[in-house]
């Protein structure tokens, strides 16, 4: 069991309110932290939610609007003045390692560790032991990515009564089985598969950037967990949405219903809406399940039985 | 009389902590805005002072370290999204020019108003009608100034008596000899000394940025009304302050008691200190009237009678 802890960094779109932060998500996967773009200010959100500099760190960076990535410079100056010691890894459009050098040198950051700088394109982008994390071409005015984080499957239910009638001892060689790796007892060989319930979804994360409604992203996000979409506007501005290339909360509730997602988690709200009620009651209209992200909510997503 | 009120919109130094954001002073002037640096979230705390983009504002930067300029960069782009129509000027050391264009182009600020970058050197930087501002280099590990806003002297008392001693009626000749200007009466000239006592002092405040402290500073700083000074440290790190370049609190308030100050205003601190008050009881040895800058703080600063 790993924990999966969402947690919202800055919600606002385009200008920080007294009380929004510019973009940035936090998921906490046990102990690694990944952090979806860093607006101005993160990195104090990052201290106000107890994140901390030190982790295991991959930054995902959605395109190259100030307020999605201005705050990537100061947490790079600050894991410098704190010695970090571990490699950091950051993701983002083509062209991000020009900003980071050209600013790294004009401000002297004395980096202390190492900046691995991956340029993205659509597909896999990154490939751990057990998730992954692709990348989806999102709709905006410059070259925007959607992520997905997706958890390799885990094994299924272990069912003791049946490795005691093949004559496996309780005891390491269940363990092995357990993790899905298979043993030799005698002459014979015993498969996971003989031992164990049918294999059992990781959990799925989507994260939108800033984009327009479309069908090729409720098929990247096909059944994830949560959804976390652009909700710039309400459906009063649904014209301001097509021409800015944001979504209303109305268009992310439809991804969401259409990608079969069990929660929709609106965020990115333009500062005219203190309230943001109003948005998810227009979202619940067409999908159940939605709440709007505040400045460091917190939400752990459970793992799921299976996709039924 | 025009207003003149300091408000520490960051008093941290080098990495923000959950009370103390980076590096900015804003004094305002009347309706002016004048800017003392801008780290990372320094638009965020505009907002919570309710300073507004859209004022005659100037931008003073004392050194290219991410902590005291990053925060420009969301100004910029804050300024342009809520359609700022004034000019807005922007002072620091040469090289200021390459990261505003760099940034402004990679990010597409698309600005909606003029942005006019000056080159600092030593001496008078800003010259208006009522006040100037001056360059003084400080002492750091980059190029860094400090800066002495000076408003011009203020006429001195108006004495009715020697107006009307004189022959000058009472009205729109008497504003004009208020206000410093000559008059002519019949064939007589009459200057406003003969009706005014000794101008009154303006007011001076001075910003240290970084700096060890040294008599050069004490000088360009004398007689302020109020010295902004670098105090990362408390005396017990005081080879931590020669070493990387900083002031302690004794050393800043040297300073003030040399350049004949009224009053000290500490800030810029390491974010060991959570509890600042040793670093003003330590500073109260040697200036009689220190105080301790923090987040949002106000300062109204008066008149003056005179220096003495």
């Amino acid at each position: 069991m790993v924990q999966l802890r969402l947690i919202f960094l800055g919600t606002s779109s385009s200008v920080p309110t007294i009380e929004r932060n510019l973009s940035s998500i936090a998921i906490l996967r046990g102990e690694e932290l990944l952090l979806f773009d860093a607006g101005e200010g993160t990195q104090r959100q990052m201290l106000k939610a107890g994140i901390g500099f030190n982790r295991k760190t991959k930054i995902f960076i959605t395109h190259f609007h100030g307020d999605h990535v201005i705050g990537l410079l100061g947490i790079l100056q600050t894991m410098a003045m704190l010695n970090r010691d571990k490699p950091l890894d950051i993701y983002g459009p083509r062209g991000i390692a020009g900003f980071i050098n050209y600013n790294s040198n004009y401000l002297k950051f004395e980096l202390t560790y190492q900046v691995r700088i991956h340029g993205v394109k659509e597909g896999i982008v990154v490939k751990e032991k057990d998730y992954v994390v692709k990348a989806c071409p999102a709709e905006h005015s410059v070259r925007d990515y959607a992520y997905l984080l997706e958890e390799s499957d885990r094994p299924g239910v272990f069912y003791p009564e049946r490795a005691l009638e093949l004559g496996v001892p309780k005891g390491v060689l269940w363990s092995k089985l357990q993790d899905g790796e298979s043993i030799n007892l005698g002459d014979k060989m015993i498969t996971p598969h003989q031992v164990l319930g049918p294999k059992k979804p990781g959990r799925k994360i989507g994260i939108s950037g800033d984009t327009r409604p479309n069908p090729r992203l409720s098929k990247f996000f096909s059944k994830a967990d949560v959804i976390i979409f652009d909700s710039t506007y309400g459906q009063e501005y649904e014209d301001k949405a097509k021409d800015r290339l944001h979504s209303t909360a109305v268009e992310a509730a439809h991804v969401a219903r259409d990608a079969g997602a069990n929660l929709l988690i609106l965020t990115h709200f333009s500062a005219r809406y203190s309230d943001t009620s109003e948005l998810v009651s227009q979202a619940l209209k067409v999908h159940p399940n939605v709440m709007a992200a505040s400045d460091l909510s917190v939400v752990d997503v459970p793992y799921r039985d299976s996709y039924d």
